[in-house]
C-alpha cells in the first residue's frame, strides 16, 4: 500500500505553524509497518489544491489529506475535491442534523458559517468526527482514496485512530499482527548504535529504528507477523544485553517518564538541587500531574551566597574544591535532603558554557550527587563540544538515571558510552 | 519570484524529524517579504528526488532543496540532480581541497567517504559553506534554480543567509528595502487581535500578521517599499495604543528575553520562588548564558513545609489563607527576595490542573507576587478552561510582566484583555 500525504494550510506552508501533525501521523503510521511515501504541502490556493489531488492519486493507493475543513473561506478542502474529480458539493444531512443537535445541547447559537461543514463532495463517504465540528470523509480519485482529516491536532489523531486505520486494515487488508518494543538510550550516537547491534542475526520480520529525541536515542524494535512477535523477546534481551547501561528506560517516551511514575507508585519523596540544570529537573518532573505526591521542592541555587543560605553548603567547601566539585554537590545533595528529610535528592553543578570553563574545568565539566537517608552518591563528568542546552539535558539525564538506578537497587554509578568521569 | 521548497531525508519524511527547517525558511523568505508557494518532502530513494526536481522545476522560478548532502550512501541530492539534467557528477577542486585542508587543520585523517562531497553537477556552480564539510550549490533546470543547502539547521540558516538572500537580491532584483516590527502580546485570542486592530486603515505596502506562539500572539508589521516605511512608526503607535496592556514585549523573540534583557543591562538581581509554575520562570531565564550575572536562585516550594522552611512563610498564613492565595505569594515573594537581599523577587501559587480546584478556587485559580526593596505588589488571576501547560506559561508570562513594568518604572498590576482577576 503507497500511502502520502498532503497537508494544507497558508501557516503551515509559511513556517508559522510547525507541522508537528505530518510527523505524527507518518510516526503513527510507522508503528503499524507502513512507510509514508511522500508528502506535500500546499497553501490555501484553489488551484494548487485541485491539481494536487488530481497528481498525487495517479501515483498513491491511500492520501491522507490534513487541513481545510473549517468554516471559514479559506477551508476549500472539500470543493477543491468535488472540482478536481468534477463533481458537486452535496449537503451531508446527517453532519448538518449532527451539528445542529450539538449547537443546541451546548445551548449556543450555531454560526451560519459552520453549515458549509456539512457541504461534502458527491461521491464522498462521510467520516465521524466526535470530537470537532468539522466531518472527515473519503473519496475515489483515480488511483487512490483520499481521506479528509481535521487540521486540530487532538481531532486528527482521534479520526486516525478510530476511523482511518479500521479503514485501511479492511480495504487493503494490513495486518494487525505487529508488536513494538522502545529503549531510551543515553551516551551513544546513532550511528555507534547501529556499529553495536549489528552483530544480532535479525530474523525476517522483525527490525530496529532509530530515532534522536536528544538528549537520547530512542531505539525501536518492530515485530510483524505471528513468528516475529515469539521471537521478539529473544531478540529484545540481545540488544539489552549489548548496549547495557546505555539503556535507560524501555517503552516509555522520556526519562522523566519513567522516574515520574516509579516515584508516584512508591510513595518515596524527592528533593532536588540545580545549578547548571537550572531547573529542568525539577520542571520536567512537573509536567506531570500528580507530581505534588512526592516532590518537596527543587531548588535552583545558581549564586554560591544561594547554596550556602538556602542549602547550608559549608562555605570552606566551596573555597576549597570550588561551586563545580563532587564535595560540593554532595553537600547540595545532602542539604536539599536535610531540610524536609526527603527519601532522596538530587543535585547538579557544572559548567553549560557557552563560556566560565578553565583549564581544568572546562565548559561541559557537570558534578552529580544523589542523597539517599543512607549516604550520598557522586560523580563529574565531561561532555565537550556540546551545545549549552545539550550539557543541561545530559546531566538532567545522567542525574534521573542515578536516581532511577537506586529505585531499582541496582549500581548507582556506571559507565556510560562517550560520557566519560573526569579524571579517567 | 515563485518559491518553492524540496525537503528530502527519510527521517524528515517519516516523523522521526519534526521539520523545523522547512518552518525556519519560510518564516525567514516571509519577513523578506517572498511567500513559500509550495513543499514537497520526499525520501531517500533516487526516482523520487530524480521526479520531484523535474516536475517542479517547470513551475517555480527558484526551489531551496534541503538535505542529502553528507558523505553516506543514502546522501543522493547531487546524483539526483545530475540526472534529472541529463549530466554527469564532476569533482568540484576547488572544495576537495578545501575538505583536505580543514581536515588537516583539525589534526583529523579524511574520511575517503566525504571525498563525495566534493562532487557536483556538471553545470552547478559551487556555494560555499564556512561552518559544515558539504558544500551547497546551484544548479538551473527548466524555468527554476534548484538551490541545494544542508539539513544541519545552523549550516542550513548561514548558507540561506550569507549566500542564497544575496543571490535571489541580484538574480531576481527582490528588494531590500522592507522593515518589520514585532509585538508580543498575551490575554488576547487570534480574532479579537484582528478585530480590535481592524479599525486601522492600513496604506499600501503596509500588513499585519499574526502568528500563535503560546502563551503568546506575536503580531508583526511588515512594510514593503520606502513610503510604506515611512509611515511603518505611525501604524505601530496606533497598534500599541490599541491594544494597551496585552502588549508586553517589542522585537523580542519571547517575554524571557525581554526580562533577561533588561536585567543583565541594568545590573538588578532577582530571586524567584514558584509553586504553580514549577521552574518555568527560573529555567526560561537560565536558557541565557550570563543569567548567572543576576539570578540568585529560583526555588520550586512545592509543599507547603517546603514554603515554610525555605522561604520563612508564616505557617498561620497557610492556615488562614491557603496555599493559593495574594497573602500567600506576598509571603513567598518577600521570603525568597530577603534570603540574599536580591533586588526584586517573583512568586506564584496556584492550581494547574487538571485536578486539585474547589468551588472557591477552581482550577486556572493563580496568584502572583512581585518583592521589591521597597514592598510588594500582588493579584490573583482566573485562567479556567486552559490546558496544565498554558495556566503555567501564562502565569509565568503575567509574572514576567509585573517586573518588566517595575523596571519601566511603570504601574506593575493592569487589565490584560480576557484575563480577569478574582472578585472581579
Amino acid at each position: 500500500m503507497k500511502l502520502e500525504m498532503i497537508c494544507t494550510g497558508e501557516e503551515v506552508l509559511s513556517g508559522q505553524i510547525i507541522d508537528t501533525n505530518a510527523a505524527w501521523v507518518a510516526n503513527t503510521m510507522m508503528e503499524l509497518g507502513i512507510e509514508m511515501q511522500y508528502r506535500v504541502t500546499v497553501g490555501d490556493r484553489l488551484d494548487d489544491l485541485i491539481n494536487v489531488f488530481q497528481e498525487r492519486s495517479m501515483h498513491a493507493d491511500v492520501i491522507i489529506v490534513n487541513g481545510g475543513l473549517g468554516p471559514t473561506s479559506d477551508d476549500m478542502s472539500a470543493l477543491a475535491m468535488a472540482k478536481a474529480k468534477g463533481e458537486e458539493l452535496v449537503e451531508n444531512v446527517q453532519w448538518r442534523e449532527h451539528l445542529q443537535d450539538w449547537f443546541a445541547r451546548n445551548n449556543r447559537v450555531m454560526p451560519k458559517s459552520n453549515l458549509k461543514q456539512a457541504w461534502l463532495p458527491a461521491s464522498a463517504v462521510m467520516v465521524d468526527n466526535p470530537v470537532g465540528t468539522a466531518c472527515g470523509f473519503r473519496v475515489k480519485l483515480n488511483n487512490a482514496w483520499l481521506f479528509f482529516t481535521p487540521g486540530v491536532p487532538h481531532e486528527l489523531k482521534h479520526m486516525i485512530r478510530e476511523q482511518f486505520i479500521p479503514f485501511i486494515r479492511q480495504e487493503f487488508g494490513v495486518q494487525d499482527i505487529s508488536a513494538l518494543e522502545k529503549f531510551l538510550t543515553i551516551g551513544y550516537g546513532e550511528s555507534s548504535l547501529a556499529d553495536t547491534l549489528s552483530s544480532i542475526a535479525l530474523p525476517a520480520g522483525i527490525e530496529l529504528g532509530y530515532r534522536s529525541s536528544m538528549p537520547h536515542i530512542e531505539i525501536k524494535i518492530f515485530a510483524r507477523g505471528e513468528k516475529a512477535i515469539r521471537q521478539l523477546p529473544d531478540i529484545t534481551k540481545q540488544v539489552r544485553a549489548l548496549l547495557g547501561s546505555a539503556v535507560v528506560a524501555e517503552n516509555r517516551p522520556t526519562l522523566a517518564a519513567e522516574i515520574h511514575h516509579r516515584l508516584y507508585q512508591s510513595g518515596f519523596s524527592l528533593s532536588v538541587a540545580e545549578s547548571c540544570t537550572g531547573g529542568m529537573i525539577t520542571s520536567q518532573l512537573i509536567d506531570f500531574p500528580g507530581s505534588s505526591s512526592y516532590l518537596h521542592h527543587g531548588l535552583v541555587t545558581y549564586s554560591n551566597e544561594s547554596k550556602v543560605n538556602v542549602l547550608g553548603v559549608n562555605p570552606q567547601i566551596l573555597d576549597d574544591h570550588g561551586a563545580v566539585s563532587v564535595q560540593t554537590v554532595e553537600a547540595m545533595a545532602q542539604g536539599v535532603r536535610a531540610i524536609l528529610d526527603s527519601d532522596f535528592a538530587l543535585a547538579t553543578s557544572g559548567i553549560a558554557g557557552p563560556d566560565g570553563g578553565s583549564d581544568d574545568k572546562p565548559v561541559g565539566t557537570v558534578a552529580i550527587a544523589l542523597a539517599t537517608k543512607e549516604g550520598v552518591y557522586s560523580q563529574m563528568i565531561k561532555l565537550p563540544r556540546r551545545s549549552r542546552q545539550l550539557v543541561r539535558s545530559l546531566s538532567a539525564a545522567v542525574a534521573y538515571d542515578m536516581l532511577r538506578r537506586e529505585l531499582l537497587g541496582e549500581e548507582v554509578i556506571v559507565d556510560y558510552p562517550s560520557i566519560p568521569r573526569c579524571g579517567e
